[in-house]
């Protein structure tokens, strides 16, 4: 460096206060079970702490790990806590966050092979061995007609399906518009709310999705799906996309592929499967039914940020045919332009996403699974499924609370016996304690409660202690005015 | 842990690896100058030193960092080396890489305030310093209509704003669909390649996409935009988005904001403004006019992870009217629903972007922010554009080169006299020397060289040295075969 002092974090420095980061990760997550889960700030409490304006000088580096603590702890929502049951997991690990660092540290942009192909290749490695793992067919690898891409989320991953879909639907016309009004997408009534985001963003128009019925266990419905279908086309409608779930996220309900799949293939319709967490589920062989049918599928995603130990944001999606999705995306201007991409010997993964800019996310995947083995990834799904299956096997046990649904996997969906409003302030009341965090659905127009066992050090006392809580709460409300 | 051994690194480990990691990122910048800056890998060589298959039993982390050195770091683009001049710099710093770090560690998942108040408010706080910063009018302020969110990249960013200007354009009907075919977006023949991604991800139709001519330097013609905007009218279209660029990715040439924003009020179109890089610039009091007219916008980005010293991903997007962004991107299942939404108090970013997940990127911004400071932070942005200006008068005191188009801040394109042969043959020259990288781009249908000052540690030393190394090379062609 040429200058004394330049305002820069010289190297000595980003060792010395890195040490200090690393330990403070270190310490929260010794500490992550003395917090609240959910944390008691209000509205506005926060935002009110920090300064009106940005600093003119620059201030100490100890200065911000001090607001770390003093500020924004106090006003996180703790995901990491063991205690997390909440919505879906969305958990981590020591070499995943390790990934995630290095990735920064090394700052690419991996938007084509020429800008890192480091980047390139070890994502599409990854994906392959993640194909292999899960026994995804050969179509879904980049070795054969498909391959994987890492998105930033489901969402993402579902616009790029909707959106293949759209194109291939309409012949990859130059001037396609998607929105003719013809395009019809279907869904059931508890796929994710982001495939009707994705039908919405790509113009389809909310009239052209159709919520398909589901059975008693809130599973779509082929025989529903094959009539709107027969009904659509006779309307003069063009049926192109359909979206099954592995384990919706209501209540981890399972949509029959293999029904859903021939029906696709038979109405040649694209078929996208959303396994957001419970596609994790098929790494161990004895979940991996749950993944049968994929064989019918164009697309398939699941979120190793949701169950995989790999820290937000890491969406898995394959395609089946990558030339779909590539002459979806791929938009080539002059400053991009380079030999590499011409030789069609590379992948460039822009072609692949929405955006143009990518991080190196493949970093931390490869962490994760070098650092755990399929041995050690498969023993931590097991421990969350056989904990989950505890819970509900005492859900159904006791004289007071009932299942709502099934639990196939590490997703407990019940209620109380006393109605909604026990339930609603059941749910309250438990939240308060700090605890543990519950989320809630409604199923069958009755409200749910949710449990849902995926953070990376959630054990079996950590359930335990949560079923003691609840019943003791519960109890609670026995004497006191509901019954 | 109820565990001995159960996989996890412990937090013992992950201070022992974290740490060594941080050294072998402080030990990659202490080294970055002695790579040569383009890889010398083929296509495939990467892939083919990974194993086929994911490892059965965990590895040692050690082996994980060695495969860092041996198979990963001769593969990448050195982005963040003083001599990368390519494309626009994507640049980063030691707090920015901490406040990613933090993030990964805290593993927030910040959809909406109640998963993560902290989250959602120190984003709230760290966009209104920019917008104050950078001299925004208070529309873009989360205190009066608008507000900041920070997305992924230009691309999402512009996505969002093209959605949002459809919803309106359509009166946010239920069922709008946007492309009926009739709605009519424009951008210059030099706007980002993302824009054009994003009118055709909306489904608005790629012949309903005018691209309006630019004047001699690069810049959008506001009287062809007027014509246009009259002429599709006339044909019964419905105009509705307008992007108008402060600097241009191919050149930095910079649109003519206050025109082209009365066309935008008078007309009632959507203004969209990407600054991407030279957005940055405005927080320099010398640099803010090359915002003005940003008055009339209804929404702009410019991007902290290009020129701001912040990793990607860290676009920062602000609208003057959140309603409409939050009306066009906001899903709401049961399974989200929570008093804090429900009571209004909040802001759930989720509302404001295509993806309902998010990490705690606001971090990382809010490092940099506070240990630069405004004066670290315009230092170097002043110092970049001197550094890039020098450049520019040794092309223009030379007797073989020559601009190729104004250099306002930091990007400078120049020509050899030779012709485009002998430019490109420069250009494969210098960036097989391992010593720089340059990229290209075709200005008035002539091949043109780009130089792009922006990288942290980029000093006065390594532009001349990159002069030198092009005048050598320039001057070898002399003898050998050109003249």
């Amino acid at each position: 460096m040429s200058e004394p002092h330049n305002y820069h974090m010289m190297p000595k420095e980003f060792r010395h206060y890195g040490k200090q980061v690393i330990d403070w990760i270190a310490d929260y997550y010794e500490q992550v079970e003395k917090f609240p889960v959910l944390p008691t700030v209000k509205p506005g409490d926060i935002y009110a702490k920090l300064p009106d304006h940005a600093p003119q000088s620059g201030e100490p580096f100890a200065d911000v790990l001090r607001d770390m603590n003093d500020i924004i702890l106090p006003g996180v929502t703790h995901w990491q806590s063991p205690n997390f049951f909440a919505f879906f997991p969305s958990n981590t690990s020591g070499p995943s966050i390790l990934g995630e660092l290095l990735s920064a540290g090394l700052g690419q942009q991996g938007m084509m092979w020429l800008t890192s192909p480091a980047c390139t290749e070890l994502e599409t490695r990854v994906m392959d061995w993640l194909a292999d793992m899960l026994a995804l067919p050969e179509q879904f690898h980049s070795t054969a007609s498909g391959g994987g891409v890492i998105q930033d989320s489901a969402s993402g991953a579902a616009l790029c399906a909707v959106l293949a879909a759209r194109e291939q639907a309409t012949d990859f016309a130059a001037n396609s518009n998607g929105a003719n009004g013809k395009l019809i997408a279907y869904i059931s009534t508890q796929t994710h709310s982001s495939l009707e985001k994705a039908v919405k963003i790509a113009g389809i128009g909310s009239a052209n999705l159709r919520r398909i019925t589901v059975d008693e266990y809130f599973a779509m419905r082929p025989d529903a799906l094959h009539r709107q279908i027969q009904r659509d086309r006779h309307a003069g409608l063009v049926p192109f996309f359909v979206c099954a779930t592995v384990g919706t996220t209501s209540s981890n309900a399972m949509d029959p592929l293999p029904e859903i799949g021939r029906i696709c293939r038979d109405e040649g319709l694209w078929m996208h499967v959303d396994g957001a967490m419970s596609g994790t589920a098929a790494i161990c062989p004895e979940y991996r039914h749950f993944l049968n049918g994929i064989e019918y599928a164009d697309s398939f995603c699941f979120n190793p940020h949701k169950w995989l130990f790999t820290n937000f944001d890491c969406d898995c999606f394959f395609v089946a045919n990558r030339a779909a999705l590539i002459k979806t995306l791929s938009i080539l201007p002059e400053y991009l332009r380079n030999q590499a991409t011409e030789s069609g010997a590379v992948i460039d993964y822009r072609d692949w996403q929405i955006s143009l800019g990518r991080r190196f996310r493949a970093l931390k995947l490869w962490f994760v699974i070098r650092h755990y083995g399929l041995e050690g990834l498969c023993y931590h799904i097991r421990r969350h499924v056989q904990i989950a299956q505890q819970f509900a096997e005492w859900i159904k046990a006791s004289a007071d609370f009932e299942l709502a649904a099934p639990a196939p996997l590490n997703l407990v969906c019940f209620r109380h016996h006393g109605g909604d409003d026990v339930n609603k302030q059941l749910l309250e009341r438990l939240n308060k304690t700090g605890k543990l965090y519950l989320s809630h659905t409604v199923l069958a127009d009755r409200f749910t409660l949710r449990l849902c066992v995926g953070q990376t050090t959630t054990e079996e006392s950590h359930v335990c202690a949560a079923w003691e809580l609840i019943q003791k709460i519960a109890g609670e409300f026995h004497k006191l005015k509901f019954f």
